[in-house]
């Protein structure tokens, strides 16, 4: 009989993303000063604001499922930060900073709505619609910031690079 | 006038989703011989041919901007396989082996949609609805991916490993 089934996968990713979205919660003011368009730097803060709610939500998943909330470093996310931060700095000043950061910023909603897509999927699996259900409405709002990204985009950031290259 | 335009922009990224196809190429093998369903594997050996048809794209997509095609370090790329082969060597006779592999593959079909979502969104910005077409391509057979690793994952990886547990 193997050991590592899957509520221990479960677990072990509920780490990971808790490392990540605590992560994300520091990344999303330096992303908010570094937009230029006051759309971006808008849905920027409510993502932070989001982003807290979306640590709670894991909280009460982890006290669901009987384990303590601990945080396992997840170098997805550490890798996706690091090349906003390099976006931030080469590009500082840049009509295509918005489009960079924008890019940047999707490649983290992704990622997020790859994991939590997984753990709804687990959560159901192992029997609990409670835990399904918390990771389901953070799933949510992780498609809708992509989706207002994605409008923001198409809204000008990167003709306004074009125009002024 | 700042110097960092949208086709700099471009150009990274170009180099830093070349670099993540190439080490993509390089895991697949290593995720089929993992899989524990025939299912699973037949996905990801027929993903690996088509993301050879992904790396010729992108030297196409090159030649048509007019530079040489290059690779860049990709962090997000390098810390999503990381996780991969974490799993691969954790659960390594795990009936949640399969449920792993399908999230891991998953999370790096994610990086791929957000990066190709981006790409061909600029390339049109550009200008060049050629590199636009092409971008726009493979972003298609990413999106497909994701959708039968969803399927393979429905169909009963994850419930094997509830079964066995």
């Amino acid at each position: 009989m193997p050991d590592q089934t899957l509520e221990t996968l479960f677990y072990d990713t509920l780490k990971d993303i808790y490392y990540a979205e605590k992560r994300i919660l520091k990344a999303l003011p330096k992303m908010a000063r570094g937009a230029q368009s006051s759309a971006l730097r808008d849905a920027f803060e409510t993502h932070r604001d989001e982003t807290e709610g979306h640590v709670e939500r894991l909280q009460q998943v982890f006290e669901l499922l009987g384990k303590p909330p601990r945080s396992k470093t997840c170098p997805a996310i550490d890798g996706i930060i690091e090349e906003g931060e390099e976006h931030l700095s080469k590009f500082s000043g840049s009509s295509a900073m918005d489009a960079g950061l924008i890019a940047v910023a999707q490649a983290v909603e992704h990622y997020e709505i790859a994991r939590y897509g997984a753990l709804r999927q687990w959560a159901s699996d192992l029997g609990s619609s409670e835990m399904s259900k918390l990771l389901d409405q953070t799933l949510g709002e992780e498609m809708n910031t992509d989706r207002i990204l994605s409008e923001v985009a198409e809204s000008g950031a990167n003709r306004s690079a074009v125009e002024t290259a």
